[in-house]
């Protein structure tokens, strides 16, 4: 998951993934303990974002045990499906990379039920849920594709379920998306594009002393700053939920020197919006927003579009009343947003809990995992 | 001198000073020649800041062997005065250092009478005019007071002028001071004062997804900007010189990261004002300019005091009309004012062209260094 603040206020975990855990120091993914205990064997299973390959050889070497399913593999991506014939077709979908390890690895259980450890909520709780699903419900009501993929906590290009969408659409074909990020047990629908986009403004180098020689450009970022200042976000209604938008100087960037009349400002915008708004439209906005200012450049920096909760879908109607709680808005930006593009409506529903992902203290209480596990197979079994 | 663009637009010489180049290593200084040929012995006589000590020995001795003359030092800085018992005392000052050399010693005269090389303009030329007036004039008109000081091309605090100013006031006291700063051979009277002030707006973290969780430090820095841009400098008219100031923003910062609220910003201005202001007078200015935006910290980064022209008193009078042309005022900011705060008017004029100090192409017109040396010597002979 994107975490609130993973770029800036958590504190760097250490870069100590575990070298030479290699599959022979594993032993096999074994499918018949609880959801809640297989999270731990997969904390202990160290797989840091670009060193996922052992765990892929696990859960791969573990499903295809399993007669009901189909296996394929593409890179360290593992996709497995149910070719029974049914109406609709589920996805199930996690990542099983991790941040870097931060002393929180092996796992621990404390007296009071909670189970410390990285990834214990983003997300190998989630993961545990998906191969417990998988073991234990063979013959679900509607189809199931099991989707494990890599390289979610890095760099959006690197993005497993991005590489499989590219290369084997086919495999990602569905009804209906659960994404089994941390949420808290929560149904949280679509997620809010963001787009970060430079503002570039332009003058002309004098010395100070002589001003009026030159053309201050931080001087003509002062109505992109009253227009953000001034800035009424929109609150937005879809299929129930509340999407509050928000344009937002991120960062702000001018001078040459103490002395010198400053001939370049950048200032960097982030617009999130409601998945109302398709991409083009987004940026769109943010023109109109500075039309009037006298900005040089426009640069969209980086774009991940919205996806609409789609909680009107017969099965996220059913998935809803099985699990339970009144669905709520997402945020921040999830995969669910890749399968908005691939046209599948798509949820997030974890048992992790978001404010502790990427921590040091990172945690997930352990009857959440069960709790997730059993309506999922009450969904599907029903 | 402060040079234009000193900070910034200048390529950066190489740091190459002359290593190993002693006293031993040049000849005593013969202050027989002209001016122009004083200034490229002057030139082939490295004396990077900090690296003075050699060109000092050399200006003391050959001081000290003019009887008229008594001669003091305090480190790298020699002073030297008349003690005639005139009405009137006048202080020729120039420092002796330059910038690190560029490839561009030892000095070159061409066909066009260009004298060519590091320090030409900035001053040697200014501080051969002085060794031949103070070689010259064994009986002036007023009492002479020459000052050769170190490590002006440095940070402040090492400035040698500040140094005796403040061990040895007694050695600066005079009427009025000519400084042989370039100046193309004109009269540029006082100096502009230049203050450096840090604006910093404070607000509060969040990720930028939620953004309603938190508040943009950036977005409260638009005031300041508007203030900014639309400030309405005043030109101001001192002893006929017109003083233009300047209120600029001269650098700009802010953010944590591309999905991050910012918490801080800080908006570095820079006052340019005119010498009829005190220093406190300029910074209530800057503070009245932006009373009403939501400053957290103003914080004084930078402050050197403006000085008055002078060129009221009856030295100054005399002094213009025998070097002739128009006073212009100066508009960067020079050690004039280090006069100044010694309550002694003081002018910029030298034969140097302020454009090219510092410059890997630094120059002079050699006929322009005679010229300075006969005006000055007309006055002080009249």
């Amino acid at each position: 998951m994107e975490h609130p603040e993973r770029d800036a206020a958590d504190p760097t975990p250490d870069a100590t993934a575990e070298p030479g855990s290699g599959p022979t120091a594993h032993p096999p993914l074994d499918l018949g303990v609880d959801a809640a205990e297989l999270t731990a064997r997969l904390v202990d299973f160290p797989s840091v974002s670009g060193q996922e390959g052992p765990l892929a050889d696990a859960i791969e070497q573990a499903l295809r045990a399993l007669p009901h399913l189909t296996v394929d593999r593409h890179g360290n991506n593992v996709v497995a499906r149910t070719r029974l014939g049914r109406a609709e077709r589920v996805i199930l979908a996690g990542h099983i990379d991790t941040v870097p390890i931060a002393d929180n690895v092996p796992s621990r259980l404390d007296e009071n039920g909670v189970l410390w450890g990285c990834g214990t909520s983003d997300m190998k709780s989630g993961v545990a849920v998906q191969l417990r699903i998988a073991a234990t419900v063979p013959a679900p009501n509607r189809d199931l594709t099991f989707v494990f993929y890599d390289n979610e906590e890095v760099a959006a290009h690197l993005n497993g379920l991005g590489h499989v969408a590219e290369a084997h659409p086919d495999w990602l074909t569905g009804d209906f998306a659960v994404l089994l990020e941390p949420s808290d047990a929560q149904v949280e629908g679509g997620c809010q594009g963001t787009l970060r986009v430079l503002l570039r403004t332009a003058g002309e180098r004098a010395h100070s002393a002589r001003g009026w020689m030159g053309s201050n450009a931080i001087h003509s970022a002062a109505p992109i700053l009253a227009r953000l200042a001034s800035y009424e976000p929109r609150r937005v209604l879809i299929d129930g939920l509340e999407y509050r938008e928000g344009l937002n100087a991120v960062h702000i960037e001018g001078g040459v020197a103490g002395n010198v009349i400053p001939d370049a400002c950048t200032v960097t915008v982030n617009f999130r919006y409601a998945p109302d708004r398709s991409a083009e439209e987004a940026i769109a906005h943010v023109r109109e927003v500075f039309a009037d200012c006298p900005i040089t450049e426009f640069v969209v920096d980086d774009h991940s579009g919205a996806a609409l909760p789609g909680l009107g879908h017969p099965a996220a109607v059913d998935f809803m009343a099985a699990v339970g709680g009144t669905a709520r808005p997402k945020f921040g930006w999830t995969d669910v947003s890749r399968f908005g593009d691939l046209g599948v409506p798509a949820v997030n529903y974890g048992p992790g809990d978001p404010l502790y992902a990427h921590k040091r203290d990172e945690h997930v209480v352990a009857e959440r995992i069960l709790h997730c596990e059993e309506r999922l197979r009450a969904w599907l079994s029903a």
